[in-house]
This record gives structure tokens, sequence and C-alpha cells, in this order.
């Protein structure tokens, strides 16, 4: 008999003191580490996961990185010291931008310590106590845990499957007089929604922020995974009012957490002393390690492997949800990403339902779990990950969740 | 011919908008990142530098490492993905706390993005908007920015270079009915001061803490860096008001960003969450490599080589000053660490004499910079590091520097 805590009690709040500790005002409406929740569901044997965002282990090129680790610890005198970020891997980004259709000088790039971190630093740096912010109204958990300490005005918009971000919202938002800090915008595989958003719905998004002059924080973690004709991200169109955000987390290793902020060259030194309060910005080992595996010239082949090997798991995903879920059901084909959303009908709690899934061996994330504060949005809707699972554990996982959805009808 | 701007210009004041950006209010009062600004200084070929905490690279043991990051590499499936943090990285933690005379289980062990971040964090999760701390009057100045952007009082008390800390002072503003968030202390090897807190002393302020409920955040990024008959900290005395930071960054090399905070086990969950929000809270690479490290049993002879090494540096740095200083320089013989703080008979202005020194081939930093805002505490002094040069850079070097001040004189 399992016993197995659904992550609504992710929501519960902590006293003010712990530990006869007083603790500052923002922690008390602290929910406990999500991912850590999130890692302790997945790590139950039997369970096929869909519940993370995480690479396929098996693909990752780790002779390559063995080479890489070697080259830098017996070539770079600096690669474990106190030093800048390299500027080799800067000038790595800067090419890799220009694949997505974006110009950028190294000057203009600023590693961290992978997209959280750049999201983080971009929030201290633009938003104001008690500011407000523009975001979807279902949005990344990791952003909400980098906004709350402030406690920001949630301007929020929604989401189609299909077009991405409802623009016609933003502009209603800064038509009525409203000063956001920034505007928040995962463009390409949207997470949690997996969808991306239009051409036309970018060109009115960078042309709102430019007319009202709100910065965009335009989220790509996702941005070079992508499944063939990607189109290119706000930053293309605007370098001025988009703030970038790269990662190589979803496409080398979360492991060696680096990513980056592609930002005005002004900002770069504001960005540095926001990153030393952090955790100093000194280069890192990781940091170096990357930027010696993208010496080795053997990025692009890698790339194009797990673009292929997704692609197919999302195809085997979208045909087993359209097998096995009732009818009315709904679902974003991402683009980009590693995330599908299903939309059951309204009549369905996934909540509710996330405890008989994990006891009929598969896990997810409730929609609920994405939904700003006070929003009940995603109430009938599940996100779901296609990059770690294999075709086989993805046909017999959502099997097992078309059963469990069907039998609580 | 030499043009160098010291670090004098670091205070100066960025605008309020940047880019055309506005930016939040705190970073109306930014420094542009101390530590970019210092590594330049250094970078300049010909100068010896005592100016930044680094350890000695030729000390680093490559070869050890390298096997670590194979092992990793080839043995670890979970090194690259996102993870829970270690528990075998927090068992040998557990284990080198035995050694500074600390009893702690794993599981009160949270591992961090190195020292820097374990300070941010206990800061976001204990400083209020508006609050305030008890700390040095002069200070580690990666903790000056990390609690900037929340402007607390700052209830300062001084020190003396033999007894550490002034706690008639800390009780002084405790018994004027002060309710600071916190009291930073840097029991060992202290930064910028290169002293220790005595052993009364240590008695006294954990007694106090306990007696007024204020936790102490002790910093002991240096206290494995010892030379001989160390003091334990004050978390060997209080496991409930303490919080203790340690890292691997001066033992092992900064690169590799892995610190540690040990905290009362409730306290835990909300730094992962506080952790979630900075940079997920997720096991790292460099986490895994440092643990397959210390799995070797290669650390305690690495450890007693730097130890051994770096105490014949200051001593050489030591009898240097004796020699070439002018009459009436006082100077600390760190116990612990990396740094003497060396002051000046009080004629001298050590922030005037960085350009002369820097033209000379020398660079240090001027006491100055670690004077919390409104201090002038520090204007005859500077901090020497001795983990990086050589003893032979440190004789010629202090010999430069000598002559510098003696000309100003």
């Amino acid at each position: 008999m399992m016993t197995i805590d659904p992550p609504a009690a992710l929501a519960a709040e902590l006293p003010h003191t712990i530990a006869g500790l007083p603790l500052a005002a923002w922690t008390r409406a602290i929910r406990p580490s999500t991912i850590q929740e999130m890692l302790g569901l997945m790590g139950r044997p039997g369970i096929i996961s869909f519940a993370l965002g995480l690479p396929a282990p098996e693909l990752f090129p780790v002779d390559e990185y063995a080479k890489a680790a070697d080259r830098v610890l017996f070539s770079d005198v600096d690669a474990l010291q106190y030093r800048p970020a390299p500027l080799a891997l800067k000038e790595h980004v800067a090419r890799l931008m220009a694949d997505r259709g974006v110009t950028v000088r190294p000057e203009q790039v600023f590693l961290t310590t992978a997209a959280q971190q750049a999201l983080s630093l971009l929030t201290r740096i633009l938003l104001p106590e008690g500011g407000s912010i523009i975001c979807d109204e279902l949005v990344y958990m990791g952003f909400q845990q980098v906004v709350e300490p402030y406690a920001p005005r949630m301007l929020t918009v929604g989401n189609s499957l299909e077009h991405g971000m409802d623009v016609d919202a933003v502009q209603a938002h800064l038509e009525a007089g409203e000063r956001p800090a920034f505007l928040y915008c995962v463009t390409d595989g949207h997470n949690p929604l997996g969808c991306s958003v239009s051409p036309a719905n970018r060109r009115r998004l960078v042309a709102l922020a430019r007319e009202h002059r709100i910065p965009i924080v335009e989220d790509d973690a996702y941005g070079l995974l992508h499944f063939g004709n990607p189109e290119p991200p706000l930053r293309a169109l605007d370098d001025e009012w988009v703030l970038y955000v790269g990662s190589f987390s979803k496409v080398m290793a979360p492991g060696f957490r680096v990513g980056w902020i592609i930002a005005p060259e002004p900002l770069i030194p504001v960005l540095g002393c926001a990153k030393d309060g952090a955790d100093l910005d000194s280069g890192t080992f990781s940091q170096r390690l990357v930027s010696k595996y993208l010496d080795s010239g053997h990025f692009p082949r890698h790339l194009a492997t797990i673009r292929a090997s997704y692609q197919r798991r999302r195809d085997v995903m979208i045909e087993s949800i359209r097998e096995h879920f009732p009818a009315g059901t709904r679902w974003s084909t991402p683009r980009n990403g590693a995330l599908v959303w299903a939309e059951l009908p309204a009549r369905f709690d996934t909540s509710a339902l996330l405890r008989p899934a994990l006891e009929a061996g598969v896990a997810y994330v409730p929609g609920a779990a994405f939904a700003v504060p006070g929003s009940s949005a995603g109430r009938n809707c599940m996100r779901l990950n296609f990059s770690f699972p294999s075709q086989e554990d993805i046909r017999e996982g959502i099997a097992r969740l078309g059963k469990v959805v069907r039998d609580a009808d």
C-alpha cells in the first residue's frame, strides 16, 4: 500500500517562526521547495514520470563532456580560480544566438547560474518593492518563486494553445494606464503550456513594449530545442526593450547550471553587482567545461540528436493522448521544448486525479500548480513532459493515465 | 605610462535609468561588480597582487580533480540531471564539521553555490525590509553587497586584532533594546581583518544570542584553513541560534562554487524554497565532483599541504611588513585564512596610496573599501592576501609597498 502526499500539500503555509527563529515576512507564505518535492515523487520505483522537464539522460554525450572536463583542468589555469566569466563562452553564446536569428556581441552576454538565476537577477534589478508585472495566468512555477518575495501585483493575461500570449490583454493593461516593471514572456516552448507566440503577436508585443517603454523579460530556455522552422525570438525584433534569457540546461545538461542573459551593454555591470550579491560574479568550472565542449564542435550533432529524439517522443505522446484521453480533451503540439499541456473536459479536476495516478504508477503536474495566486485556471489540465520518458514509457504511461481519467468520469 | 583607475571609482553612483530601462530603486546606489574590478586590476602584467583572497593555483590537485570528474561522469547518472543535492556530499560535510569540533547530522546540511549564496539565502529568509543587523564596522565587501538591497540599519561594532569582535559593543546594542534580524560574525580568519574571536568572547556571543533570541550568521569560509590549534566555531557552542556557513572555495577551488549552511532542520525546506527562487535547489555537477573527490581520501593530504604552505607565506609576509613598513604599523597574525590586515600610522591614507602602489607594480585593497556606509574606519589600513603570491613575490611586493608608503611620508 503506497502512501503518497500529492503536491497539493505544497501550498501549506509554514509558521512565521521556525525552530525558534523569527523569519522575514515573505517567508510566511513560503512553499516548501517545489523541485525537491517533485524529485521525491519521481524517485518512487515503478513510476513513469511526466512531471519534471528533465532531459533524457541516455542522450547526454558523457564521453565528450569527460574530454572537455580534462581539457579544462589540464589547460586552463583559470578554471578553478576566482576569475571573470570566460569570454570564450560569451563568444560561443553570441554564435548560438545567430542560430536563433539574433545578432549580439559578446559584450552583451552575461553568464548566469542557468535560466533561473537569470530571471532572479533581472527581477532584482527591474522590480521595485510593491511594483507590478505582466505575466501569464498559467506561468512557470520557478518564475512565481522568483517574484514572490517582492509581492508584486500580477497583471495576468491568458494564452491560446495555438497563438500563445493574449496580446489584446497585454494592450488592455497598458492602455488602462498600468506601468508594470516588466512583462514576462516565454515566447517558444511555453512552460507549462507548450505553445509558441505567433509571428504577428511577436511583432505586436515588441511594438507595445517600445510604445509604452516596458521591458520584456523573454525566457527562451527551450528556444534551441525546436522541431523545425523556428521563429526568431522577440530579441531578434528589438535589442533595447527585450532582455533575453537563454540556457544550456535543456540542450546540454541541467547539472552544469549555465545560462545567460542578453542585455544592453550598460546593464551588464548592474547585473554583475546583483550577481556578486547572489553568489559572486566569478567564472565557474562548469562555464569553462561548457565552453571547451562547444570548442570541440560536437554540439551541433548533439542538438540534432535530441531534437529528432524529442520530436518522436512528442509525436508518440500526442498519438497516445488522442487514443486514451476522453473526448473533448485539447492539447498543445509544441514546436519547441519538452512539455505538452492537456486540457481535459471541464468536469475533471487534475489535482484530485494525482493520487490515483501515482497509485497507478504515473506522475504529472496538475495544471492548478501553475496558476498565479487567486486564479483557478488550469484546474482541468495537466502538464506532461515528453523528453525524459522513453517512447515505450510514454505509451504505457499515457495509457495508465487515460485509464485513471476515464475511471474518474 | 600606466593609467589605472583605483577602486575609489567603485563608489560612483549609476543613474536610476540605464539604457532607457527604469531600474528598481536599490540599484540607484549600486556599485559596479567589485570582484570584476579587482580581477581587472590584478590581471595587469608585472603586478604582484595582494588584492583578492585567491588560493594558490599551483597547489590545486588537478590530477585528483580530473579523476573525480571522470568518476562522476561515468558512474553517476544523476550528475548532469535535475536531481536533489547529493546526500553523499552532505555526509562528507558532516564529517568535516566534526573536524571543526561541531556535531551535525547530514539532514542539517544545506548545499549552496559557495559561501556567498549561503549568506544571500540566510539574509533573504531572516532580514525583513527595513530591519537591522549587527555587524563589524569593517566587514567583508561581499556581505555588504548581500544586504544592500534591503537597506538595513547597520548596528556596527569594532574589532580588536587580538580578540576579534567587540562583544561589549554587541551587548550594548542589545541592552539598548535593539532587535536585529541577525548578527554577522566571521569567527576565524576574519575578512578583512585576519583576526579570530577569542574563546571567552565566543562564549559571551553565544550567550547573548540565546538570551536575546538573536540568530548569529557565522561565516566560517576560512575555518578549515587554520594554522594549528584551531578553536571550535560558535556553532560548536549552540545548535539553535547559530546558522553556520562553510565553503570548499578556499580549501578546494573557488571555481567549483560549493559551500554549505548548517541550520536547524525545520529551516532546510525554507532555504530550499529560497534557493529555488535564486537558481533552483538542484544538485550540480560540481557538488558531485567535490563529493567524489572527498570519496578518494586525498583531501586530508591536500589540506595539510595548503595549511603548511600558506602558513609559511603568512610568516614571510609578516617578516617583510616588519622590515619594510614604517614604525608604528600594526598588523594581525592570522590563525586562519589568507589575509593580513596592516594598520599604518594614522597620517597615512591607503586609498591615496593605491595609485602609486599600482604604478610600482603591487596591488592591495585599501581598508576604507570594507567600511560600512558612513564610516571612515580603515582609512590608514590595507588588506593583504598571502595565499596567492609566492614567498618570493611576497618579499618583493611588500618591499615595493613599503617603499611606496615611506616615499609618501
